[in-house]
């Protein structure tokens, strides 16, 4: 079978792999119908992948092709979501609704055992607990949206919730790639009166404003800064989504915020300490975040992708098949492209 | 009058200094019957105080002397709770129930123009917004409790307010100082069901089994991290109350925390970053904290000390006049005593 292989800084390629097989009673085989690069994929394009090559991509929509002997709550013939982390559904944390911290957790084409969804197909190790079943035809017109509970919409909630972003809230969204984006459709469906977006790309922010931003900010640094707070009434936003992963995203954030607010950080971050202890102390601000318990979140925000609230899937601007997928890195890591969808 | 005035590391010294007076309409002047030596008056006590000569004191119990013309919700003779905190009580932060975002917000004692506590009397601003009228009288047996909520009973609530812990939780509280021992009410107060109190002083020690410690760890650094999450199977705790300011106390706070778990962190921080960002995320941790709302717990905490139900006066175990104050800044500092009080 053909997947994704990144080799080096910049090296994407789609080379022949032995088929996936079930390993485990409570694996399953999933074919790829629909899978995505994330921006979390070009860290390791820029900074390098795992030695000896990485099977790439972790968000993906699959039938199930083949289950374990132990496998009970999937059947062959399914149409699931495969969200990027891999969750037993039975352990403390998994009950408690943050499958992220499952004591099987593992994240898909990480580079260790974990197989990459960029692929015609993948293993999935505790099926049970990992997919989720949808009653969707494969090809429905919703298939984008519903791609998105994978990871990005799953994201972006999660900052939201993280941020603690309420009914009449002020929110800032720090980031305008995919994330953020989704970040804005979460905090409007929290019922986020002001919406700020911080970006510069004039096709992402029409999208952000379509989604239910209600604010734009292109400056930089500390001009971002002042108008946000000008914007505010002088005293920052409730809730801040931190949708980089940067120390100076962090560190705006921190600006940002309003006394006794919230910064929900998903940005995988690419710094060692959380900046402006201080600032974070004496304004009695709250940082929350981490990987999104996506699994979770599913059966919330399914319903509004089903029923046409949201359309999470309008993030994604182009689409690619296998062969498309080195080019579809280039693309995004240009920010040519929002985000790319793959058809193996 | 006489007042506290720390004029170098060390150089504590009672002096003469001019009488408080009013100075604006809204404000109040009170004669201190009780005040009392903070953890964190020891940070200038090490560091230096302000240039000039530092007034000392955030924590008092009064009666007011004198108030302006514009005062109208405290009155002559009144026996009234003094917060560490400057707030008018009518801003948008103090109607939150976050006084120490108060637009006017300032701290007692803190080298600027706001007087000290350790002190006959001191000039309170915004009294109406500042001042808790006590409807007991100026000797009351329960002086010593009601004493702690200007400062540190609110503060140890506030950890676990911010720790969200909730009833049935494991608690960690890295700290055995005077706010950590309140932090052991604050958590048993709150429902929780296992708190572990990290110290080495036998007498702390004690007296936070009293208040509802349900283990003791003394070992130091990676040796406690372990030994916590042997007592927490393995996972660490849902909360943990940060009352100490330290980057290793914080970095440890990480450490034990469970994943999903949240932190509350009152200790000044004497830090400039948060270490362990990744560890903080990939757990999902949420961090929280900073300047206690103390004035705005009063009213919740307040009839737990009048019927008895928690009692952290206890954690006074000196009193002193005011001629006292320098050697009870020594015996702190040289933890022969946890907390001392005043008594002008």
């Amino acid at each position: 079978m053909r997947a994704t292989v990144m080799h080096n800084t910049g090296d994407v390629r789609i080379e022949n792999v032995p088929d996936s097989v079930i390993q485990k009673p409570t694996d399953a085989i999933i074919r790829v119908t629909r899978a995505c690069i994330c921006g979390s994929d070009l860290w390791p394009y820029n900074l390098g992948p795992a030695a000896g090559g990485q099977r790439m991509g972790h968000e993906a929509i699959g039938i199930v092709e083949e289950i374990g002997s132990d496998v009970h709550r999937v059947r062959k013939g399914q149409v699931v979501i495969m969200p990027f982390a891999n969750s037993d559904g039975t352990c403390m944390f998994c009950e408690e609704g943050l499958p992220t911290a499952c004591v099987h957790l593992n994240f898909f084409g990480n580079g260790g055992d974990m197989e990459g969804a960029q692929a015609e197909a993948l293993r999935i190790p505790n099926a049970d607990g990992t997919l989720y079943p949808l009653d969707v035809d494969a090809d429905d017109p919703l298939m984008p949206s519903l791609l998105t509970l994978s990871d990005v919409m799953g994201t972006g909630h999660h900052a939201a919730v993280a941020a603690r972003v309420a009914r009449g809230h002020t929110v800032a969204v720090v980031g305008d790639g995919a994330v953020g984006l989704c970040g804005v459709i979460a905090a409007k469906r929290l019922g986020a009166e002001q919406i700020i977006i911080m970006g510069r790309h004039a096709d992402r922010i029409a999208l952000a404003k379509e989604f239910g931003a209600t604010d734009v900010v292109s400056e930089r640094d500390d001009a971002a800064v002042q108008r946000i707070m000008e914007l505010t009434g002088g005293f920052g936003a409730h809730s801040v989504l931190e949708c980089v992963g940067t120390e100076q995203s962090i560190a705006t954030s921190m600006a940002i915020a309003r006394p006794g607010g919230a910064v929900g950080r998903v940005g995988v971050p690419h710094y060692q300490v959380v900046p402006t202890a201080d600032q974070m102390f004496f304004k009695n601000i709250s940082v929350a975040g981490g990987p999104a318990p996506s699994r979770a979140y599913i059966a919330e925000l399914l319903p509004d992708i089903m029923e046409g609230r949201i359309d999470p899937g309008r993030v994604f601007d182009r689409t690619v098949g296998l062969d498309g997928v080195p080019d579809g890195y280039r693309a995004m890591n240009a920010r040519e492209a929002l985000k790319v969808m793959v058809r193996p």
